[in-house]
């Protein structure tokens, strides 16, 4: 197997290190791509030191490459998606330059893993982090009775803006204890000792492009084109690991038992639902763990057929290396 | 007039002296009472050293108050209502203690001003903090079409949890910069670079006591015995302020631009909504600050009758000392 990361550099491209080295891949070479910037930095992956490549269009480069995770950013996506996969490589592609395009699949592999064998640009979208912590959950119930409804208020952590923005919020802190005014480049305020309810750029009806992205993503991964999602995207002073707090509402009413006993059977979902003992998923615990933990699982008090749940999970790992590691994976194991 | 606080020393207590010193309130005597630990620090008001002197069954503490502001937890309340009362003054009590009691009236004067002009007890209860702040929002919703149903999510400040606390996450986040284990006493986690979904202590149906007080107090206040209130309450490392994502229903729909008149027209309402230039209310510009500031004003896209918004507002001001001392003035301006 022969694999290229773009974006090597960043915080994802770095946990694709990571998760690459640790999952079951049998990698052949393992090929380096970044900016000028980054060109000439030394990653160790399996014993070899690799040099990062400059990215240009020059096809060669990804010759006899099986798939390329690309996080570079939904520009330059857009711009060397042809150069990529010119030679047969499959790009899976983090950013959300293809996400919504009919003929590119985006692919959850617990959801809808399916639709990653049919890519006819040989581009598979994986989706925005708090969506794919979403539909993880999402789907157990929406396999007892479909979601028609879902309101969502989400807590998400520096990392989601990339490494810089994560040594900006230690920057804060360390500055604000010794007394000194903080620095604030990498998000619209300071985030240190706030939470800043605006994450990506405003669009439709006063919603962020990241709020829309859960309801356009999810209808999609989800195959249910009349599902209604309504999110608040905020950031939270926090290192890694996104939180939600998420109201569902199926066509017949569920228990929380009987969602309890669905999320602990669904793949890629972990419990910890133990208010007695002040058990709950908290980002604090879970940054760099694989699943999405559910847990708080209630009736929802203001609607009979609804129920409401907390989730946590590592935004750089399943919301975003990870699941492209699996989507490979998956189609590694079922292609014909 | 003559005033009294009891918890004095505490964050409430603190705010209450802050607030009693800038407003209205023509003050011929203030009385501090408060623990057996607190009792004997001085406090300066007006000019005046007050020393505060420890909370006893001595009902003659209390002869000649007008109005008692008590804000020293539930049990203390409870224990001392009698004796603090019995010599014809008024209690208004921060605590939960007799919030949901039939005899004792709850009030935000935003809201329900005229039900604080009938207490038999002499008692008035102060609703909890997340309530007051979603009520005074939801008020000119309702003065336009009834609310039917409200989803909610809290980002909730140390604050609320007082002073030691607020201490807390100022000493984690220095702990941690320097390099040392963080401690962690007044919250059940550590709060710095974390979020907790866990305020006050479980109850029915795994909600919070902290979540179903946004269920109870907001019938009460709002007299509507038939809304229903989904909340979840989440601590987030935030020094002072709470924030709230509300959805709300309305019997019949109310567009993005009605809500935003009304808010505009609101009592104790400041919009902050111009996402155009980033500018939404957020926790650390608005510590401090009076109003309850609404923004994030946008149509529900999961409820064809329902709008949403973000809230923000000091917990400790409007949250508590504010709202208690506006509850006097209430009742000074419209008694006959």
């Amino acid at each position: 197997m022969k694999i290229a990361i773009v974006g090597a550099s960043g915080a994802v491209g770095q946990e694709l290190l990571n998760v690459l080295g640790t999952r079951g891949l049998h990698i052949d070479e393992l090929r380096l791509f970044g900016s000028a910037r980054s060109a000439g930095r030394v990653y160790r992956f399996a014993n070899n030191d690799i040099i990062v490549k400059e990215l240009t269009h020059n096809a060669d480069d990804f010759a006899d490459i099986d798939f390329a995770f690309v996080s570079a950013g939904a520009a330059t996506s857009r711009e060397y998606a042809d150069t990529i996969t010119a030679r047969g490589a499959i790009m899976i592609d983090n950013s959300s330059a293809f996400r919504l395009c009919d003929d590119v699949p985006l692919v959850v592999p617990e959801v809808n893993g399916p639709d990653a064998l049919n890519a006819p640009r040989r581009i598979i979208a994986n989706p925005n982090c708090t969506t794919i912590q979403m539909v993880v959950a999402l789907k157990p119930i929406h396999d007892i009775s479909p979601v028609t409804r879902v309101h969502v208020a989400t807590y998400q952590a520096a990392s989601g803006a990339g490494a810089a923005a994560m040594q900006e919020l230690i920057d804060q802190h360390a500055d604000i204890a010794a007394g000194k005014e903080p620095t604030v480049q990498r998000f619209a305020h300071q985030l240190a000792f706030n939470v800043i309810p605006h994450i990506d750029v405003f669009a439709d009806d006063d919603y962020t492009r990241e709020e829309l992205k859960m309801l356009h993503e999810t209808r999609k991964i989800m195959h249910s084109p009349d599902i209604a999602v309504s999110a608040t995207c905020v950031r939270v002073p926090v290192m890694r690991a996104h939180s939600e707090a998420i109201w569902a509402e199926t066509e017949r009413a569920i228990s929380p038992d009987e969602a309890r006993t669905a999320f602990a059977a669904a793949p890629g979902v972990e419990l910890i639902d133990d208010p007695a003992a002040n058990k709950y998923p908290m980002p604090l615990d879970l940054a760099g763990c694989d699943p999405v933990y559910v847990g708080r699982i209630r009736p929802d008090l203001a609607n009979d057929r609804g129920i409401t749940f907390w989730t946590v999970s590592d935004q750089i790992r399943k919301g975003a290396a990870l699941n492209a590691v699996q989507i490979a994976e998956y189609i590694i194991a079922h292609r014909s």
